[in-house]
């Protein structure tokens, strides 16, 4: 039973909020590997962080991999979102928590620029 | 002509817009399509858009895409970016500058989030 938890920072603005919803909506539309796909908020939206792993963990879920939907490697993505994780593998060890790179990481992330580019660019007609 | 301007916030961490520079090099690496790509900060880095987009003109740039390198639809998107660039199309009369979506708002993101997540799944081999 294996799940992915979308990070996100979070906003106050609710819109952004939906975004990520949204999102993770689309991430569902495309996977064909895991059981359930959720999303989490570092700071002010819900659930958080440890509520999100642990709705999982309730749900039967024993591999999951949390996936920070930030661009840089911040102080929120270098320690506060392991902080997060950290408060929930002291009290289920038998679940498997992995932390994938940040989005900005992304091999792919030159590629999908450039393609978003051209697919804007009135001149690639 | 035709360039890129990526267009990231800007950040008073160093490597957070090091990061930036090498994403643009990143660009570059599987470009095939533009004369330039080059890379401009809304603030807290240079150089700023409009230093960046003059700086595409003055070497002969006629067609520009710029790309928001952010995640939601916010101020910054929605609002400062259109002002900086509205600086300078109205001195440029002759030069199409066109916004693309915002990276957030890409079609390709769930598939590369899910691929992102299963890379790093060590339950995926």
């Amino acid at each position: 039973m294996s799940a992915i938890l979308l990070v996100a920072h979070g906003s106050r603005r609710q819109r952004s909020n939906d975004e990520i919803r949204e999102l993770t909506n689309a991430v569902r539309a495309v996977n064909d590997r895991y059981d359930i796909i959720e999303c989490a908020f570092l700071e002010l939206a819900e659930p958080s962080i440890p509520d999100g792993l642990i709705a999982l963990i309730e749900r039967g879920e024993t591999d999951i991999v949390v996936m920070p939907y930030f661009l840089s490697a911040g102080r929120h993505v270098v320690e506060d979102i392991p902080n997060e994780i950290a408060t929930v593998t002291e009290a289920y060890s038998d679940v498997v928590i992995r932390l994938a790179p940040y989005l900005g990481a992304s091999d792919a992330m030159a590629r999908l620029l450039l393609e978003q580019s051209i697919r804007h660019d009135p001149t690639a007609r």
